[in-house]
């Protein structure tokens, strides 16, 4: 497994240079923050990342979680490493400092989540899954709910699950069977089975406080029926102190592909204690809070391990000798040449590369506009950033995962044989990976819900508010002519993007399932032209700063490298996405269900 | 893990409404093969898959090879069913009858190999590696040579491996180190390590029968001064019973990412004894032989996952029950519809079908080029035959295991969640698919191949050969305006392809890298073309079924539907690859080894 290091030059790049977080901060009145505490965050996470996690990543792998006695052990030094990491104060970043949190805005600390993530991404399961459960609490939560539950969570003596799927749903949680029954001291009686829940249980903290979604009796059918409801795994007396054990068991762990390291639970409800959070029937629009935060939380993924295959890859292509150059030798001393001389490895590491530099330019925006809805006085802008982050964050969830699985496989393939051995760790990245595209709602749940609920059923608003933002970049910097050879071809798929919607909305109105046939082409599309966007902004900069001959000229040149590559090899993957959504519908539906096969 | 069910209808389509496999054998001459003998082998072949090594898939992953005192241990029932299938004659269909084969030629092997490998692919490495090693010997050994070895490993009674690569060098084999000493007796003692040797030991046969490329004292370097030995685990007596152990022995077995029945090996050459087979410094040449064969053979692992992820998927989309059709229920009595009516579900399991039964037409079309060249009376049309052939073996082998990678990947993606865990067996499909693309020639070797080799050193000649069969094929039907929706695009980028050729030939005068960094995209491009040739070719076939209303009425409906299917939905993606292509070379050397990262 490659040791990982931060890229803190890069996210430095991206944070003061192409998004401005000083300005950003000013702009929203928030003194407790600034680009300078950002700075000395990033280079204690980087640290904590590399030399307390890295180590853990392949380790924890190969020796996974074990459950016993109904207690899951998780694998050697990931306690400690957790202990630690409460230590430092990390789980407290973005809480609430009513309950004990440091406030910090979302953009303080996606860099640090995005270091713990691509160090080690099965250990980060564990503290990911707490942020989820802190927000529910913190937004839906009566006053003592928060009092009772939040301190300890803020901190990370406890941790926090989301418990949604059962055996029979994931996807379609109006399926879901778990009851709570209402109890004359106004707790609930909860039973049931939910799967698949990460981080359910383990040796790490004192107490797990649970998101539940179950229906109260006589509870309309369908997601209309869900409620939602804080079952914590060891009850809580009336001083604060742990009382009894409550009815929540751990029946089995999953062995899984990957993320070997983060335990997946089946959880068995038995009359297990809980209470009731947010008004009843009303749970799953409670937690959409969550899960648009666990979704952009999600789309780190993609780029961890775009830059953990990068890295290793990187490194190895530096090393190993193999053929000459096609053009005549380059290391006409030794044997044969490094293959990073090789076009196609070139080829696999920067395309890696491009994910990597532009997701994170994508996710840092994005939690920008985070702070924006939690923390701006104007109404206007909350709601123009809201609906904005609710366009980006299917893409940045879905394109993001899709695009780190090819860099990861990439990753894989420029070791040769040895990228499929375990030693090297580029096979596990590729099996951690896996998991990225189907957690937290499918690829093609998010490209339905883009293309559905976020630009169809919206009229286009957000989309066009987003193609403004791309066209007005053009525009402004149109005068330029070194910036031709980006600016060009930006404008013209997100000219195209909105007519490919334009059209996919006409073919819908005739039949619904167009929508589902376009959807997943269409989200890649939209994720390509996203993340040009983003190239073009970052080429913007590099390009002024040698202009201006200021700072590291190498790393600007270089910048503007990687931008062109993305422009000239990766951007016209929307031509498939764009043919591919314009073959249709009815070559899909054509075949009954039972011939699909003879 | 899906029980594999051998599509045979489809398997029957092809080899005798497509292929006309009685006018090829008869045109041949081959009066020893026919269609009917091939189809009772084809149903014996489908039950030995089913019953002996689809049972074996999913414990052969768990269980692994054991290392026991240098001894490799296969997983439980492996060498059971070995001795089944050495019992059953299935080794020595393609053997030659002077050493106690059936001398069947390749295309009546060629379903049987599908059939195996797709139900276990781990198993099918260990009968797979010998077929290599056969085929060497038959073509290069000397007389005495071949009575020695070839008897019992036409039988099956001993296995063969080829041992190419070492520690340092895998694609590049100019580097390798192992020596070879004469001896007094006209024998060789090889010292040497070779790494990555599938099936290198196993508990399967009383010997394994080692093909190994080694250096002479003073042999020139680099690929010129190499030779092939063969060198026996165990030394054979004058009366041909089994003698000493000769001085190979496994040093470990690598833990890998899939195919984990599979012992991948580490051997030691301690003073073993070997006997040089070929010329002196031929080896690599003699070795491609072998090459080319184990290519084709690994093209069928792109088919197996493929056809197993889709298996697999197509069952639980008709099963599992989630969320309402976009267009108004389709299982209104039920709580939710089966997932199969949404269209990107359907997507990906015609993704994954398309890919199986399109890869299956071409590897069966190849291995008639390959009757053609082993037993064809006209040396034009022998040697005709052999140059399509060495121009489909990179398509076949790289575009085929790379569109079966993702393929398999969809599997994994339609379970969900449930794709994710180990006892579904999808994900375990998925991570033996991802050797496939790198070992024999990974994805970038092959594209060099292609387009270097095979393309532009010909001027273009064999690609000429194979465009003008797809433009005869289009001419022949342009009558047809029922078939306009397939040979349109067809012919389109057909056009296309020996244009972009050019284009590329052009520029690769300038600066030859330019090769290196069109390689892969163009072999992309040119396998989802010569793919659609082969659809193109099925849907004629099926169209006139259903014209003149013979057989199955429903297998050509639904044929033409996936047809339609590839070309709407598939076909498209050669805009992505043509684009890419013509971004260039420049933005790919651009960057400094060194600043690929700060």
């Amino acid at each position: 497994m490659p040791d990982y290091k931060a890229p803190l030059r890069d996210m430095r790049f991206l944070l003061h240079e192409v998004l401005n977080l000083d300005d950003h901060y000013q702009r929203l009145g928030l003194e407790e923050v600034n680009g300078e505490l950002v700075d000395a965050m990033l280079e204690e996470a980087a640290k904590f990342a590399a030399n307390e996690l890295s180590p853990l990543n392949r380790t924890g792998d190969e020796e996974g979680c074990r459950l016993e006695n109904g207690q899951v052990l998780t694998p050697k030094g990931f306690k400690e490493a957790y202990a630690r990491y409460v230590e430092g104060g990390w789980p407290s970043m973005g809480g609430d400092p009513e309950y004990g949190g440091q406030g910090l805005p979302s953009s303080a600390g996606m860099p640090v989540s995005e270091m713990i993530g691509t160090a080690n991404w099965a250990w980060n399961m564990y503290p990911g899954l707490s942020h989820g459960a802190v927000a529910t609490i913190e937004e839906h939560g009566t006053d003592e709910q928060k009092a009772t539950w939040l301190p300890k969570l803020t901190t990370g003596e406890w941790s926090g699950t989301m418990c949604l799927t059962e055996a029979h749903c994931g996807s379609d949680l109006g399926l879901l069977k778990t009851k709570a029954e209402p109890q004359s001291d106004g707790s609930y009686k909860l039973n049931g089975t939910k799967i698949f829940i990460s981080a359910g249980d383990h040796d790490m903290t004192e107490n797990i406080v649970h998101i539940v979604l179950a229906r109260l009796p006589g509870a309309p059918e369908g997601t209309k029926g869900i409620s939602l409801f804080i079952v914590p795994k060891v009850l809580v007396n009336e001083d604060g102190s742990p009382g009894e054990r409550n009815g929540v068991e751990c029946g089995s762990i999953e062995h899984k592909m990957g993320i070997n390291g983060s335990a997946t639970c089946v959880l068995n409800f038995d009359d297990a204690t809980g209470w009731l959070i947010g008004p009843e029937n009303k749970g799953l629009n409670c937690m959409f809070t969550f899960m648009n935060f666990a979704r952009l939380g999600t789309a780190i993924q993609g780029i961890a391990h775009a830059e953990l295959g990068f890295q290793g890859a990187l490194e190895y292509a530096r090393e190993r000798l193999a053929m000459r150059s096609l053009s005549g030798p380059k290391n006409p001393d030794g044997p044969a040449d490094p293959i990073i001389v090789h076009p196609d490895i070139r080829r696999m590491l920067l395309t890696a590369k491009s994910i990597a530099e532009g997701g994170r330019a994508l996710v840092y925006y994005a939690s920008q506009l985070g702070d924006i809805v939690q923390k701006s006085d104007d109404e206007q802008e909350r709601k123009e950033a809201d609906e904005l982050m609710a366009l980006l964050t299917p893409i940045a969830k879905a394109f993001l995962t899709e695009a780190g699985l090819e860099a990861a496989s990439h990753g894989v393939q420029v070791f040769g044989g040895h990228g499929y051995i375990r030693e090297w760790g580029m096979e596990q990245n590729l099996r951690d990976a896996r998991i990225s595209t189907i957690y937290e709602g499918t690829t093609g749940i998010q490209a339905l819900d883009l293309l559905g609920r976020k630009v169809l059923m919206t009229q286009g608003a957000a989309l066009r508010t987003w193609t403004k933002i791309i066209h007005k970049f053009c525009k402004e910097h149109e005068h330029n002519a070194d910036l031709a050879e980006f600016l060009e071809p930006l404008a013209a798929v997100n000219n195209e993007w909105g007519e490919m919607t334009m059209a996919i909305g006409s073919k819908a109105m005739q039949n619904q399932d167009e929508v589902g046939a376009a959807s997943v082409d269409y989200l890649m599309y939209s994720g390509y032209v996203t993340l040009g966007y983003f190239w073009a902004r970052m080429a913007q900069v590099a390009w002024e700063k040698l202009e201006n001959g200021e700072g590291d000229q190498d790393f600007y040149r270089h910048k503007l490298a990687t931008a062109r590559f993305y422009f000239k090899r990766i951007l016209p993957r929307t031509a498939g996405h764009k043919g591919a959504i314009e073959g249709g519908l009815d070559c899909l539906m054509e075949l009954d269900a039972e011939h699909f096969a003879f």
